[in-house]
């Protein structure tokens, strides 16, 4: 169901309907009032007759007329019994404020899910609960209590009350922006952040969605929605929490669920999510992306009239990634012919003093920068709009000009400006004019350089955007029945282990060349096979019980001669019997030595967000150590596969930087797939583990494999 | 000579005042006379009278009365006659506003030169060329030309006059604090960083020293009086100009260069500097440091009065490396008793409603957190302050009333309390109360939480400083005769670098276990010396005219037989004629090949700004692909040298990370001191290049020598 009759409501019923003054029941009413809401407020109070002059209902059942949504004002016990009314009554949707719920414990959390069974029941949607509610500017539908929030065409999307008055604040006190809708997801009981995107990627009043977020619910089906989405307007997200979680979880899994972040991070960035990390750049990244063209080729030139704002500018943009492209000799020229002797004029420009005397010279500059086809938009740093303070009157009047100018040029050349001035402070005119030519104008160098590059960011991810990445799963698509009855044989014995030659017979029945691995049940049949290979061996211990083999002394490696086997098997026997005495031992392994080459790991996991995703990293103390490692959210294409591998810091050592052949990535990056395309054909498997994989010049051994699959079929 | 005649002149000559109101000599007089500058002005111009109803000279000399300081606003080209007229009337100091000099090229140099020539020679001090110029505020001697710059207690110190009007204007309208002096270091043509450092160190007036660097002069003399000063007082740091310089060099050289601006920064806080990146961030972190006192054992409790704010806070601090202790049963339960059951009291504290009827309880908090031992600050982030704003007016009060018990607390516990409001742009009056306490108030949480973030980093260094850190070089402390023939020698040859066993002699002389090599002259006497080692061997090529000896084939590892060693000699001897015909031969060296271990690299280099410094890493993949290396500004102590091995991310792998035993790395943490004592013993070397180093598990084999002397002592 659309979320349209909600956020959109012609009728509301207060659910707790108040008298008293320090009551949300009374505050709701109060505020639908005051600020003018266009559609029915419906009282709902049993003791009362009338509220705030008017009527005043006891039952939301009592009502003659249709409700679209219930706004619930009453304890967290009362929700199913209100829910239930509401679905006779036929409401489409009920903003639930009280908190109570799954954020206190496994309590609260059963008395959620009584709620959106009973809501699922009387086809209701929620929003919370939890939650500090919903507005519409557009309507004035107002259910949070904030006043004055100012409208715009931003729409605001957070779990946490605070972090939107916060915004709401800045919009309201240092900008001409403003919202189209507010939600305060809470605890995401029933809609989730994805429904909550699909509503606003249709909305036309919408043109940015700006986020906070603490955790999701449902990461994966929130990165599909958000990739159809940055396609039409940009989504800004600042996500938190990091730390609190660390802290909460034991010292020692820190480090996870920092990698998780990691991935959530680059998760979103790939589904075209501006991810913001200072809270500081939140609102001022939502302003520019959704007043301004995005910049299409990464390049930025600066403008200023000194020295100390342009070095820090550039520092900044260098530091985030942006080109500042030299300029054109014909731009160059220009830029002389209207500028003193001592002004700089590659990029950053530098006035030199140019600007003194007439301040609409920044007009003049800016169109010839961002006429430079090399320029892609420009950032201005410095005193524009404090001419007329510092000098003379009259001067502010220049600055006005040139900000009338700089406002049409951005039309004209379909190109930003971002401007940071040092007397913003002071509010002069030609600044308020800056803004509503929907250039944005900060005091802050840092905030107005990360603006600039936030368009940059966006512009390119625009660019370079083809369909191949996708965060959908189509199970068993690639399912085959060979391999599913390995995982059925090994689910009916109560495993939840494959051993090792069931994961690489699983591998290879999915097409990947797997060593020519046999599992014995003696040393003469192990002497036999390794006569038959022809080649030193591995042997190597094979039990569902003995999941760590080298730690039970269950691995040998570089076995030549019978005796040398003979020897192995013994040891091997012994020391995995007084592993553990129990072991239910399957037999050993023979495995022919692998070629040389260099090692990597491959692994996937589930994630409790974003389900399952890959890791991949060169092994020994590239990974151990140093911890160079990349991650995605499966499924990946042979693209992802190819940037993901690209992205680690050891990547040169693939690629021959050490006077080495290169070594076969291609065939590394076929099996990256063809893991993704494994998990996605089974989804019994929890996580995989291709430790090692040694990578050849010409293919690719996969020389351990551990496949754990789910306890149960989520 | 002290500065202190300068910066508290008690007499100005204006050199070139002016009756043109669009002058800097008629400006300047301006200020001097509308700040009520206490001391005389004397306006020099041959061709005026009088200038703004004071008398004009003709010329310095004509001045009756003893002149302090000439503040020069002629051209740069008149400087040295302007000098030598100054020298004569006995004048201390002179600001020199032009610009022409050494920032423009050569030319400017040697009119900088010359103008430094005439200054020494008169015995007079410059502040400058091409600076904004200089103030002191308690005196009102402004020689800027900029009104209303608060008084204060931070001393500013910046190469760009717009970063002084940046952060002037800062304290101007968002804090209480300002300056007790100013100034614009310009070129540093002669007073430098560290001589205003150690004016401002001694100055009574200043509390803690605000510094915008771009580049400077002699960054070994201001490391050393840094630390010195950050004993008593802080300084707070930006460095900029990375990419402007990076964009200057060409690309291959970036690289390189950010290396530098690492050393550098590493170089800073190693000298107690507070580095700041982030310009926001800069005023802010000053106005803490010179208003609050450290935190002792970098633990911080948050208090927050809602969700969000607190997540972010916490974030970013644990980012910071700011410890979040758990707070003590004690301090949990005393927090239970004054607030609602929801409270969250583990750290950060939510107070969860409980401020709402009072807000005086951010107080008692405040009171009771101060009060943990655990406890070493406290960072504040909410609504405090809009209380009275939101809710009822009488809430103000009570905000009132806490804001005065928490600025008496920060004195009783000694320990600081920084202060996020979102109301701050309202100004309640409870905000400038705390102000008045010395406690910051800010609207962003990321300055904030960098706030409280920098006490607890400058509190650190102080708790952990020990004298041993040193950037003073003491030349020739450790020299040995000996050593200094193997330089002399090389250098009446006409040689710029030492043979490969002449770099190992010279390690040798100084104590360090070198191999066992021999300078052979025929493949007789190789195979001689080889048989004699007992050990497989390699030759190498030994000739002043081949540095790269790889390159030049001139390099067999491995040799065990008179045969190979034979045939190896000829193949050298062959291909290393082929790569350079002229070259010089002095024959080859047969060295022991190596026992096993771990491969580094060590080298030594002069940094422009710095002097000699060291780098360390470990060899192959590491140096080469991951770059991980750490670099120290010399001399190193011990600790020093562990610290350094300690701070790259594959330290791991000498410690035993992989299950081999641990190398040692006292014997590398020696060599690494043993090269700092070279360097500071012989100061013709230029460049020394130990790679590779192997480090085993007893003692460590220096492989290979490179040493390279300058071509002209300095």
């Amino acid at each position: 169901m659309s979320l349209d009759r909600i956020f959109n409501a012609e009728s509301v019923a207060i659910i707790g309907a108040s008298k008293n003054e320090t009551k949300r029941g009374y505050q709701a009413i109060r505020t639908l009032l005051d600020e003018k809401y266009e559609g029915k407020i419906y009282p709902v109070n049993p003791k009362a007759k009338s509220i705030l002059g008017l009527k005043c209902y006891q039952s939301v059942m009592d009502i003659a007329e249709p409700v679209d949504v219930a706004l619930v004002a009453t304890p967290a016990i009362t929700l199913p019994s209100v829910l239930a009314d509401c679905g006779k009554k036929g409401v489409k949707g009920a903003v639930v404020l009280a908190g109570g719920f799954g954020e206190i414990g496994s309590e609260g959390r059963k008395l959620e899910d009584e709620m959106v069974a009973a809501a699922k029941k009387h086809k209701i949607r929620l929003i919370g609960p939890n939650t500090s509610g919903m507005l519409n500017l557009k309507d004035n539908l107002n259910l949070v209590g904030l006043k004055d929030a100012p409208r715009g065409d931003i729409a605001l999307l957070t779990q946490s009350g605070n972090m939107a008055l916060t915004l709401i604040t800045e919009a309201k006190i240092k900008s001409r922006k403003g919202f189209s809708y507010y939600v305060g997801v809470g605890n995401e009981a029933d809609i989730k952040f994805h429904e909550y995107l699909e509503f606003f990627r249709q909305d036309p009043d919408t043109r940015a969605i700006l986020m906070y977020v603490e955790g999701m619910r449902d990461g994966r089906e929130f990165l599909q929605q958000a990739q159809k989405t940055t396609l039409e307007k940009p989504i800004i997200l600042l996500k938190s929490g990091r730390s609190a979680t660390g802290m909460r979880s034991a010292g020692s899994h820190t480090g996870a669920l920092a990698g998780i972040s990691e991935v959530a991070k680059g998760a979103f960035q790939r589904a075209g999510i501006v991810v913001i990390e200072k809270s500081d750049e939140l609102f001022p990244a939502a302003e520019s992306l959704s007043s301004l063209p995005p910049i299409k080729n990464n390049k930025v030139a600066i403008l200023a009239d000194g020295g100390g704002h342009a070095t820090i500018a550039a520092d900044i943009l260098t530091d985030l990634g942006i080109e500042l492209p030299e300029l054109s000799e014909k731009t160059q020229t220009r830029l002389k012919e209207i500028l003193p002797a001592a002004a700089s004029v590659p990029n950053p420009v530098d006035v030199a003093g140019g600007t003194d005397a007439d301040p609409s010279v920044f007009a003049d500059c800016a169109e010839i920068l961002l006429k430079d086809p090399n320029v892609g938009g420009l950032l201005i740093v410095g005193l524009f709009g404090g001419y007329g303070i510092r000098f003379a009157e009259s001067l502010a009047l220049m600055e006005e000009d040139a900000a009338h100018r700089m406002g049409k040029l951005i039309k004209k050349r379909n190109k930003p400006i971002v401007l940071h001035s040092l007397y913003n402070f002071e509010k002069p005119h030609a600044l308020d004019l800056l803004r509503y030519y929907n250039i944005p104008v900060y005091d802050s160098l840092d905030v107005s350089a990360k603006c600039i590059a936030v368009l940059a960011e966006y512009g390119s991810y625009l660019a370079s955007y083809h369909t191949k990445i996708a965060f959908k799963l189509n199970w068993k698509a690639k399912a085959k029945p060979k391999a599913n009855e390995i995982i059925q044989t090994a689910l009916k014995e109560k495993r939840h282990t494959l051993l090792e030659h069931e994961g690489k017979k699983l591998f290879e029945i999915h097409g990947a060349s797997v060593p020519r691995d046999c599992l014995v049940q003696s040393a003469d049949e192990a002497v036999q096979y390794a006569l038959d290979l022809g080649t030193d061996v591995a042997l190597k211990i094979v039990s569902p019980d003995i999941l760590h083999k080298s730690d039970a002394g269950g691995v040998r490696l570089k076995l030549g001669t019978e005796k040398e086997i003979r020897a192995a098997y013994r040891a091997i026997m012994k020391s995995s019997k007084k592993y553990d005495p129990k072991a239910n031992i399957k037999g050993m392994l023979v495995s022919p030595m692998a070629d040389e080459g260099v090692e990597v790991i491959v692994g996937t996991k589930y994630d409790d967000q974003f389900g399952p995703v890959i890791m991949y990293g060169l092994g020994g103390i590239m990974v151990e150590i140093i911890k160079d490692v990349a991650f995605r959210v499966l499924p990946i294409s042979p693209t992802g596969a190819r940037k993901m591998i690209a992205e680690t810091k050891s990547y040169p050592i693939l690629d021959g930087a050490r006077g080495t052949p290169p070594l076969d990535r291609k065939a590394l990056q076929r099996l990256l797939v063809l893991c993704s395309d494994i998990v996605e054909s089974y989804p019994q498997i929890q996580e995989m583990d291709l430790n090692p994989v040694i990578v050849h010049q010409k293919g690719i051994s996969i020389v351990d494999v551990r496949i754990i699959l789910k306890s149960e079929d989520r």
